[in-house]
């Protein structure tokens, strides 16, 4: 776009990868999509919501409440259960409490937004910040949109690798850089895409690898946690988050969201955060609009007191452990043993490696055979920040298991398994 | 704020003047607040919107659409409406059609996102953008938090003053500064805060003046058209808007509501804008949020279809009507003859001017006197652009009927006129 009166954040704005494949999506209605990250449409709370809005609005007083402008920063009372949650999750009654404070919360437009505002608050055009190699590139469009560069740093079984974490950031400070680095994000919980947990050493190692460099850098650096999917867990423990670790209170950023486990059309997420980002983030919270609508907060509010919410979560968790279950059945039946993929415990998405001679680009036979067979897939490369230093890897995918029907999946884990088979003849 | 690690945003980022009248206002409960800009509680649409939520989740697949993701862009039928209801608002069937295309529309989360929306595409720090005197000062904070100058453009009784318009254009011009201006901000609806209603003439006028400078200034100079109160009406006749104007269509940028007519807890709004503008903002909103929620579109949309928001409509009108009457009553009444007012044909705010000798602002006697006696308005300065090239006044004020019962109306106004004719004495 050569429009010169545009701002330059328009101009670095591009469309993400993924409405692409959505557009090939749109133009072929028998097309199975392992590529859209959409929650699973059958457990959704239908009725939950309604009983929610009836309460609410039948109620005169508590009606109009809900139906005006509420706080910028959201309602109390569900900041308060919100965090209240979050430290019941955490297990961490015994631990340092001030991370929990409700009074740290901003409620958020879908926790799409809570990313948007942390953003906003602490990168300028220039500024780095570090992630996960792969990572969620929805996220990585906004930063590159803000002008942020993005270094990549490797990631296992158990979540970022921190020889590598601190490989990057000593060759930061070799580069003269590092007073640039604003943060470190993370996804720690079924991870998009590769569906891992970071376990909490790990969290602690990187929260002390930063602490360290901060010195050197001359100011904080933040671990954002985004924990999107930590409600979707259907095997396994849950780990506490960055929040339970004892001195991190001024380092970490937390982002949740209802809208996964609950309705992604009813979008509401939360950050928690230290100041001074706080007091920045409710303000441009305040400038985007005002707050939150009330209504949707009130429904999840109503929803949480009324134990509607907890008891809709086992349904849903049910759903996706039985999808993953497919999903993994296919995998084994239908996918050559050249391929490895990792099973996770919650969210909704498979990570596969293929061999290294068989690329899973827009541009590949694979990719052009999938689609002809009407199978649509994420190519992993989408998910590697455009970083440099490093090459990212061309023979993975992501495979969702959120919006798709069993049959579907079943369907489409067979046809890509033939793909795949047929190319590695 | 210090810290050197938060973006130049952030640091840009102040809280808005009304949040300080807000903590008043909460520290003390007897208060009449005449300074909220609170839409009326009696007459949200309760009923309408439970029916709407009923209506859609009863069934089954329409109800698991509305509570998924929805696009970025908005409902394609909502979207359909708004741009047909905005037509036959403009009465514009003769004249060329393309400003009214559904597709050049965006939901967004209230209004005021579609405003930070379009400031983001279009402008970068330094970056100028021409305001009325007085204008909407929530909107100023969202300027200046993206390092945007602002000028203010002199207005009287049916919006802005052409003549004033072009000499700030020229003195941009002489300055060298043109290349920078991006756009023309009015609120042309029931302004906020004057009241005003700017006639088409007017409308017509600015954007030919825009035009003309263009040239020198090197590229397009857009008409941001905010008609946020353009459905809270309760006299005289509708303005059509400035997309009515034929070969505007490239240059007009229109945010209209929902939330204000119908409620403010159900954050409805959108924009109409031209490429590449509107390739870029859709952008920008799925990085956002990904779309405003579903829910709330389709209870907009169901209340649209099944003419519940027609019906609604009314009602609201007559008690905006009716509390604007008591306002002027007890103006009439109780203020001095010196102080002049305005009377709005809609929208929620009277504009007092007051003799010029008596400030307004917040460390006058005229406040102070004024909080003491548990009355708070809006001190006019607060509304004005922080634009070195001329002096505010500082003797007005903006009294909202919005929120206030009339009861509240009658002794805020009584008091309020107590205090001036003290101050007169």
């Amino acid at each position: 776009m050569k429009h010169q009166y545009l701002s330059q954040l328009a101009h670095r704005t591009v469309d993400p990868p993924i409405s692409w494949l959505m557009k090939l999506a749109l133009e072929n209605p028998n097309l199975i999509s392992l590529a859209a990250g959409f929650t699973d449409s059958e457990s959704l709370p239908l009725n939950e919501v309604r009983e929610a809005v009836e309460s609410i609005l039948s109620e005169k007083k508590k009606g109009r409440q809900v139906l005006q402008y509420g706080a910028a920063a959201g309602d109390e009372k569900l900041r308060q259960l919100t965090m209240k949650g979050l430290e019941a999750l955490d297990h961490s009654g015994e631990v340092r409490r001030c991370a929990y404070e409700w009074e740290r919360t901003v409620m958020t437009h879908g926790s799409q937004q809570a990313l948007y505002l942390v953003t906003e608050a602490l990168c300028d055009a220039g500024d780095i910040v570090l992630v996960e190699d792969p990572t969620y590139f929805v996220y990585l469009g906004t930063l590159a949109s803000h002008g942020v560069q993005t270094r990549g740093v490797a990631a296992d079984a158990d979540g970022i690798d921190l020889e590598a974490l601190e490989r990057v950031l000593s060759r930061l400070e070799k580069e003269g850089n590092l007073a640039r680095v604003k943060m470190l994000y993370l996804i720690t919980y079924f991870h998009n895409p590769t569906g891992v947990t970071t376990s909490l050493e790990k969290k602690r190692g990187a929260l002390e690898i930063l602490r360290r460099f901060e010195k050197k850098a001359g100011h904080r650096i933040f671990l954002l946690e985004d924990a999107a999917y930590r409600e979707l867990r259907f095997a396994g423990e849950d780990v506490a988050s960055a929040l339970s670790i004892g001195g991190s209170e001024g380092r970490v950023i937390y982002a949740g969201t209802y809208s996964k486990p609950f309705a992604t059309g009813v979008r509401i997420g939360y950050v928690s955060l230290p100041e001074p980002l706080l007091t920045v983030v409710k303000r441009i919270k305040g400038n985007h609009d005002f707050g939150t609508s009330n209504l949707l907060q009130q429904v999840v509010l109503h929803a949480l007191e009324s134990g509607l919410y907890e008891r809709h979560l086992p349904a849903m968790r049910q759903r996706y452990r039985k999808k993953a279950a497919v999903m993994k059945g296919a995998l084994k039946e239908h996918f050559p043993a050249a391929v490895s993929w990792r099973e996770p415990a919650g969210g909704m998405y498979f990570w596969a490696k293929l061999p290294k001679k068989i690329s899973t680009g827009v541009q590949s036979p694979l990719f052009r055979q999938s689609y002809k067979r009407n199978v649509l897939y994420v190519p992993g490369a989408f998910c590697y920040a455009p970083d440099v230093t490093r090459r990212p890897a061309q023979n993975e995918m992501r495979l969702s298991f959120g919006s798709a029907s069993e049959m579907e999946i079943e369907e489409g884990i067979r046809k890509l398994g033939q793909v795949i088979g047929g190319l590695l003849k």
